[in-house]
């Protein structure tokens, strides 16, 4: 009698390491560890039937932060690389901005000063190369400068620069039945450009900064919309579940983020009943990508503000913290 | 030689007989005619690998305008008749409106001074009635209206007065790897109550009318989202066109409506290339529905526009008039 039920307990022990290792087998890129365990563990929760928290399929939304969560957002945001590589073209158009700042200062070339451009000048800008064009002409002119522009450091298109261990997830919750959201502070037109290809996320799950787009009629008499200079919708804080209620109309049941601009769309998903994940990317990680914030015991920088106040509710919320240095065995798929 | 080829011949009739069977099973409660064939016409030609009209699966999205083409829209709007019935709780939540038009007039019960409101009155009332309350509280709220209110003349829930050839229209789409999306001039919110349980339409899927919402925290501290008094989109004529880049970001391939706040997205879907499927609604049943609209041979009314002008652009551009009276073998899944 002993022996068989040794010979069971053994079956069970193999048994049970195998279904772990078939869930495992969706995150290769990460360690094991609380971070991993607590995505195998959201993800089985709430799509085994007959759990408590079991989540209808109709309702599994998951909603990720772009800039920092799954790519690189340093040391400037890409978009923002687009609008300063568009000053040229949009100087050529509108002559009389050529000594107007920030322009006359990006013109200069001198970086050191153009690091010290303030935000509010940044945002004229970026207004500025993200309209005036219609929104078929964007998608073709956006598409051509990813082609083209690499990242400095890498040397390499900056849709490369993608963190591995954050595709993994979005397949792992596809593959478990959950709609991917991405939900960004950078523009809904820009990200849309490259989502589908990158992210394996269509154009309909993109929520951003959205502007307002003006239908209207070209020369030839066809029906245009054009991208207006007007903001509808600034996707970042509080316009996170604000853009999420007007895009999607769900509350997420899973929110990633990792800055003070991700906080309202994890305490909104944190929020509702039953099973909810909240993860926050931490950049700790110097040599493989970048170190910074202050709740990394660095200096806060200009893009990417993980705050102590910040790690300080992850930690009383339960929201769990990522290290990229500990729990990411890879960080991009160009690594060997 | 010439008995096998008639043998042959009958053969490729049958079959082909039989193909058409097929997918006319999918529209029973239309007549055979040229806006039925134009349906299947289009989704065969889209959906037919090697088909030079072709259109990859994630590029099929059709829209559908609601009020009038999904469902009655006379002798008003559905959404109308609701806020005139939320005056009473708004006024007592500011009895300072109860001299104050249109709130007077409607509070008088006066029938004949109640259908003259002007339209932008009625908006004024649209936007109190659709504000100051969570999205939550709101869903519930028109959630239980919905489960008492009765259209006068069927003595039925306004949920049951929908179209069933249109329902079959959005199931053969869907069948057929079509995203269904309605893109009413309504409010967004209002429609995403029912619209998953009467249309089978996700609230991700309904564009619409958009106010803001802000994002806050009740007295227990839990994070809330309140409807704001302040237009984000108006979602009609114009609008449509650009709600569906906002919420979409793709152009429909087939789009479906019945007025003049129609046009501009049906000139839109047309614009694109290959197969677009462009048909608008007329009501000229007086008996079953209702008969409205001068391409009607009668007089303009105040909901549901179809105008002379609409008409003739529909002929110019080879869009489809469905006619309700010829079309439609049945026009509400309760008749017998």
């Amino acid at each position: 009698m002993k022996r068989i039920s040794v010979f069971l307990g053994l079956a069970f022990v193999i048994s049970a390491s195998l279904a772990t290792a078939r869930a495992d087998d969706s995150l290769p890129s990460w360690n094991d560890g609380p971070a991993k365990q607590a995505i195998v563990k959201f993800v089985t929760s709430t799509t085994t039937e007959g759990s408590p928290q079991f989540v209808p399929p109709a309702e599994r939304i998951a909603t990720f932060d772009q800039d920092g969560t799954l790519w690189v957002e340093h040391p400037m945001y890409t978009q923002v690389v687009y609008a300063l590589e568009r000053v040229p073209a949009i100087v050529k158009a509108r002559p009389e901005l050529k000594n107007v700042e920030p322009y006359k200062t990006i013109l200069s070339g001198n970086r050191e000063a153009m690091a010290k451009i303030p935000m509010k000048e940044l945002n004229v800008l970026l207004a500025a190369a993200f309209s005036g064009i219609s929104v078929e002409q964007f998608r073709v002119e956006v598409g051509k400068w990813f082609e083209a522009a690499k990242d400095r450091r890498w040397k390499r298109p900056y849709t490369e620069l993608i963190y591995q261990p954050m595709l993994e997830v979005m397949h792992y919750l596809r593959a478990n039945g959950y709609k991917t959201y991405i939900v960004t502070g950078g523009g809904q037109d820009f990200v849309r450009v490259y989502a589908e290809k990158v992210y394996g996320i269509p154009p309909e799950q993109i929520v951003g900064t959205m502007g307002e787009t003006k239908y209207g009629y070209d020369k030839e008499g066809r029906p245009t919309l054009m991208k207006e200079p007007k903001l509808l919708l600034l996707d970042d804080k509080t316009g996170k579940p604000e853009g999420i209620h007007m895009m999607i109309g769900r509350r997420p049941h899973a929110a990633f983020g990792n800055t003070a601009g991700d906080q309202q769309m994890l305490e909104y998903t944190g929020a509702g009943d039953g099973a909810r994940l909240m993860m926050l990317v931490l950049h700790d990680d110097a040599k493989r990508e970048y170190a910074y914030g202050p709740a990394n015991g660095l200096p806060d920088s200009k893009v990417g503000t993980f705050s102590q106040a910040l790690f300080d509710e992850a930690k009383k919320k339960g929201w769990t913290v990522i290290s990229m240095k500990n729990d990411w065995k890879q960080i991009f798929s160009f690594e060997e």
